[in-house]
């Protein structure tokens, strides 16, 4: 089945398209946005995918615009897909708060009022918005990697350590990184999953670093002039890996603070680990 | 003397600092924004710099955020300014559209009403914020260089090819080219300099190239799916410049348009092409 998308825009960038286009999402039962980067390699073939989840009041854009992804997406031959955080529109629910409703959709499927209804971003990203790309552009199903910013690096980390087979590459930029004791983390776990903690489990990176790990090697970046550690939490993280023996590499990144600056100085770095991990 | 500023924001970016600083700006009578972005290399002395105008609609941000910069000058050890596009305020003249007034000064010193007593871009990017920022940051006034975008690539190649003691490298992209001849130009410098064609000569850089040229290579880039091209009018430009056997390089670039995202894919080129000529 091929899904039904409109183009909202194309620019030519670094030899390849970067795509806005928008659609009718099931899951979410609203129109959705996302952004594509096809390399020039794309002419020529199937090309690896890097899915790059946003930060609280991200929309689609904020990472094509700023993180730098294209320059090296185009050198390595890699496809690059910018989601929406959440759903969004007058019938959707929403908090007055920056961190809770839309903008703010936190990776999964809500089951609460007034959330369930809407809030599904955890099957959007996982099986709807995949069904959709892998239909209609030239994107190598079996090379996929994951990464994301705060709470995008909460949800690459928590989708990837739950379907490793899906998605062979993993990386975060500053993730919130254990929400289940932060302030970023309980009060949406609370509103969209309810109050039984068992039900939280599955989406805490420390928790599922310390139940079940990943297969194969991750990378982590964090500033260490993040406005936001406190609710970050990396040293539950950085715990739970080295516990582990997870391999991988945790990069404490001397005097960089939360903003697009810091993910765009190290965005070539990442992108060349998952264009290795999918070679 | 040592002009004051106020601190905005600083955020480490490769290894440097990306800065953002506002000032009582003598030249408009308003406070002005800008920003710099200060390589590692400075933290051992003074470095070349590069000034970035920017085009319509944009402030001091846009380049900042969008274009890449910071990658390329931190590799080169070069300096960027990012000054704003106009003087800005509730007291300060303004129009509906948005090609004149704020965000469109058109790097001109208005001399008519009701412009004249704010709008004066010309001087305040090549005598005040000059003062301002060699007085306070570690930059090489001997090696300046000055690029930019659409009406920032108007403002580089008319201040350049009018002061090319001052500004040892020059290049644009997409720049107003014929800014006289052109529904971008003949309403502006109309606006704010009065009928007196005479008085735009200096604003028209293909006037400016049949007139004077410039003693070392230029760099242009222009995208040729630009939806501008019939204000902009580059064809003026490049004909003045091979008539005049003008040292440099006019590259058309297939399927590239007026966005950032055309920038950006050539900043690297841009970039590495003014450190070769400043060093």
């Amino acid at each position: 089945m091929t899904l039904a998308y409109e183009t909202v825009s194309e620019n030519r960038s670094f030899g390849g398209v970067q795509g806005v286009y928008r659609h009718q999402s099931q899951a979410t039962g609203t129109p959705m946005t996302f952004a594509i980067y096809m390399p020039p390699a794309a002419e020529h073939g199937r090309v690896p995918v890097l899915w790059y989840l946003s930060g609280l009041t991200c929309t689609h854009e904020n990472a094509m615009t700023k993180a730098g992804a294209q320059e090296w997406a185009s050198e390595y031959g890699m496809a690059v897909i910018f989601p929406d955080t959440s759903p969004r529109g007058e019938g959707v629910a929403d908090d007055e708060a920056y961190d809770l409703g839309q903008g703010a959709g936190f990776y999964v499927d809500a089951t609460q009022a007034p959330w369930a209804p809407h809030f599904r971003m955890w099957h959007y990203i996982t099986h709807e918005l995949p069904e959709l790309v892998f239909g209609n552009f030239a994107l190598d199903r079996d090379a996929q990697g994951i990464t994301g910013h705060s709470m995008g690096g909460h949800g690459a980390l928590t989708i990837a350590l739950t379907m490793p087979h899906v998605y062979r590459s993993v990386s975060a930029f500053a993730p919130i990184a254990n929400p289940t004791e932060s302030d970023w983390g309980r009060k949406q776990l609370s509103a969209y999953l309810g109050e039984d903690r068992a039900a939280w489990a599955g989406h805490d990176a420390t928790l599922l670093m310390r139940e079940r790990g990943y297969p194969r090697e991750i990378l982590i970046d964090q500033g260490s002039a993040d406005q936001f550690l406190h609710l970050l939490k990396p040293e539950a993280l950085a715990h739970a890996m080295t516990e582990r023996r997870q391999p991988g590499t945790f990069r404490m990144q001397q005097g960089y603070d939360h903003s697009y600056f810091f993910v765009q100085t190290f965005m070539g770095d990442h992108m060349r680990w998952h264009a290795e991990q999918l070679a």
